[in-house]
C-alpha cells in the first residue's frame, strides 16, 4: 500500500465510522440530564458552552472506528459494533473530563476543558454520567457480560495508568528512584493502550468473533496504544508545533517523564549523565533536545514504537479476519503511527 | 416488636452484615493500585491519611446489609448477597468521594473529606476507581447482565438526583421558578432511595429471588430513601444537635431547599407568606423555625415520610418473604426513621 493510498483511506475510514456511530452516541447522551447533557456535548466538540450548535467535530474518533472494524473484522456488519463504539466514545470522554481536572489543564483542542468552561464540580459530576451511560449501554447489549468484563479490566487499567502518570510527575530524573522506560510502557499500555484494545476487542466480541480474535484485537490495540503514545512523545519535541498544535517543547518545559528522555537516561551513552545534571538544574529545554538526541534517546523511542507496531502486525497475523476491514485497521495504524516513523 | 427489641436489633444486624461483608470489600479494594487504595481506605475508615490504621467504623453500612438481607429474604444464605454488598458500598463511597468535591463540603465523619486529605485531583480518581471496582465486581458474578442493568439504573438516577440537587440549591424560594415539594422527593429517590432499592434488589438477585421480589425490594429501598431523606432534614431543624452530629440549623443557614421549608411554602396557612418574605432577606434562622412549623412544614414532612414508610410495608407485603430476614429488615425500617417519627 502506498503512502498516497493510505494518507487517503484512513480519514474517510475514520468518517464512515463516525458517520455510523453518531446517531447512537447522540441518542443515548440525549437521555441524560439537560444540564449534565449539555456539558458532555460541549465535550464531544457538539456545541458551545451555553448549548449553542458547534461546527467542531471532536476528536478523530479513532476509538469509534476500531470498535466498528473490530465487528466487521468478525465478518458482522459494521452496526454490531455499534454499542461497542458508544460505550468507548462514552468511556473515552469521561477520562479526558476527569483527567483534565487531575492534570489542571485549561485548554483542549483549543477551547477550554470542561471543568474550565462549566466549574470542577459540574465537569466531575458529567464525567460519572458518562462512565454510568457506558456501563448502561452495554449492559443493555446481548454479550453484556464478556463485554463488561472487558470494559471493566480497560476502566481499571485507566484508572491505574493515571494514578502512575501521577505519582510519575513526581518521581526524581536519576538515582534508586528514578523513572525506568519499563515504568513509562506500563504507563502507556494502561493510559492509552487498554481502551484502544478494548475498543476493537468489544467491537469483534459484538461482531461474534471466537475469544482468539477478541483476545487478539485487545493485544493489537494495547501495542498500537503504546506504540501511539511514543510517537506523540516524540512529535512533542521534535515535531513541528503547527501540525501538533502543542506548545514548542512543552513536554520538556513541564518535565514530563516522556520515553526519549528516560531512554536516553537510561542509555550507555557519555551524553546521558551531562543530560542527567542538565535535567536537574533549570536548563534551557533546547540544550536538553540536543543531549538527548545525542544520548540516543529519539532512536531509542523510535525502536520502541516499531517493536510495538511489529507486535500488533503479529497480533493481526495470528488470527482470521475479514480482509476489507484488516484492510481498513492497517491504514489506521499508518495514519496513526507509521507515518511518522 | 416492642421499641426495646427493635433498638437493640438494628445495630446487630448491621454488625452481623459489615462482619460478613468486611473479608470480600477489602480483598476487593486490595486489589486497587497501592496509592489509590490507601485514599480508599482512609474513605471507608480503615485508615488515617497516610495509610495508618484506624479504629473508626465508617458509616452505618445500611447498604450492604440491605444487600445480605435482601438475599437471605430470598431464602439464599447471606453470603450469596456479598458481591452485591460489596458494590453497593464502592459505589456509595465513590458518590461520597465526588458529592463532597461538587459541595465543597471539608469534613465527614469528624474528619476531613478524601479531597482536602489528598488533593481534588486525587479524590476524582480515587472515585473513579471505587465505580470501576463495582462495575468489574458485578460482572464477575453469576447474575452479571441483570445485576448491572440494577446497578447502572441506579447510578443514572445518583446522578441525576445530583445534578437536580446543585441545580436546586440556585433556585428561588418563591415565584414561578420556586422548587415545588414534588421535586424535592424525585431528589431524595434518585440520590438517596436509588442506591438502598438498588442494594436490596441487588441481594435478592443474587440470592435467586424471582423478578416480583427484586422489583418489590427495590420499590421498597427507593420510599425508605426518600422517608429517610426527609426525617434527616427534619433532625437537621428540630434535632438534638450532639444526636445528628450536625451544625445548628445548618441547612437553614446553607438555604437548602428541604421539605419541611418547601412543604411549608406550598401550604395555604398565611404563614406561609410571612415566611417567604423572611426567606427573602437575610434573617435570623430561629425565626425561620418558627415560622416553618407555623405554616405547617414540620407537621407535612413528618406525614410525608410516614406516607412512604406505609409504601415499604406495601411492598414488603405483597411478596413472599422468609420471616426472619424480613424481621431483620423491619428493624432497620425502625432504627433508621420510625423511631424519628
Amino acid at each position: 500500500m502506498t503512502a498516497l493510498t493510505t494518507a487517503l483511506a484512513a480519514p474517510q475510514v475514520l468518517e464512515r465510522c463516525r458517520a455510523l456511530v453518531r446517531p447512537a452516541l447522540e441518542e443515548t447522551v440525549g437521555r441524560l440530564h439537560p444540564w449534565v447533557g449539555e456539558m458532555a456535548g460541549y465535550a464531544f466538540g457538539w456545541c458551545e458552552a451555553g448549548g449553542v450548535p458547534a461546527a467542531g467535530s471532536g476528536g478523530k474518533g479513532v476509538r469509534q472506528a476500531l470498535a466498528v472494524l473490530g465487528a466487521e473484522a468478525a465478518g458482522a456488519p459494521g452496526r454490531a459494533g455499534v454499542p461497542a463504539a458508544v460505550a468507548v466514545e462514552l468511556v473515552h470522554t469521561f477520562s479526558l473530563l476527569h483527567d483534565d481536572i487531575m492534570d489542571g489543564d485549561a485548554a483542549r483542542r483549543g477551547r477550554p476543558t470542561v471543568w474550565k468552561a462549566y466549574g470542577t464540580g459540574p465537569a466531575v459530576l458529567a464525567g460519572d454520567a458518562l462512565f454510568a451511560l457506558a456501563v448502561e449501554t452495554l449492559a443493555a447489549s446481548p454479550k453484556g457480560p464478556e463485554a463488561l468484563r472487558l470494559l471493566s479490566a480497560a476502566l481499571g487499567d485507566l484508572v491505574r495508568g493515571q494514578a502512575d502518570d501521577l505519582l510519575l510527575a513526581a518521581r526524581p530524573w536519576t538515582g534508586p528512584h528514578r523513572v525506568r522506560p519499563g515504568e513509562y510502557r506500563a504507563t502507556a499500555e494502561h493510559k492509552t493502550g487498554a481502551l484502544l484494545g478494548c475498543a476493537a476487542a468489544l467491537g469483534a466480541l459484538l461482531g461474534g468473533a471466537p475469544p482468539a480474535v477478541v483476545a487478539a484485537l485487545d493485544r493489537a490495540g494495547r501495542h498500537l496504544g503504546i506504540a501511539f503514545q511514543v510517537v506523540d512523545d516524540v512529535l512533542a519535541i521534535w515535531g513541528d508545533p503547527a501540525v501538533t498544535g502543542k506548545p514548542v517543547l512543552g513536554d520538556l518545559r513541564e518535565r514530563k517523564k516522556t520515553l526519549p528522555v528516560l531512554a536516553a537516561l537510561d542509555g550507555p551513552s557519555p551524553a546521558a549523565g551531562r543530560l542527567a545534571t542538565l535535567l536537574e538544574s533549570d536548563a534551557d529545554p533546547a540544550h536538553v533536545v540536543t543531549l538527548i538526541e545525542e544520548a540516543g534517546g529519539r532512536t531509542a523511542a523510535l525502536a520502541e514504537a516499531r517493536r510495538h507496531l511489529a507486535a500488533v502486525e503479529t497480533a493481526l497475523a495470528g488470527v482470521p479476519l475479514e480482509p476489507a476491514p484488516e484492510g481498513e485497521l492497517r491504514s489506521l495504524l499508518d495514519f496513526l503511527v507509521r507515518r511518522d516513523l
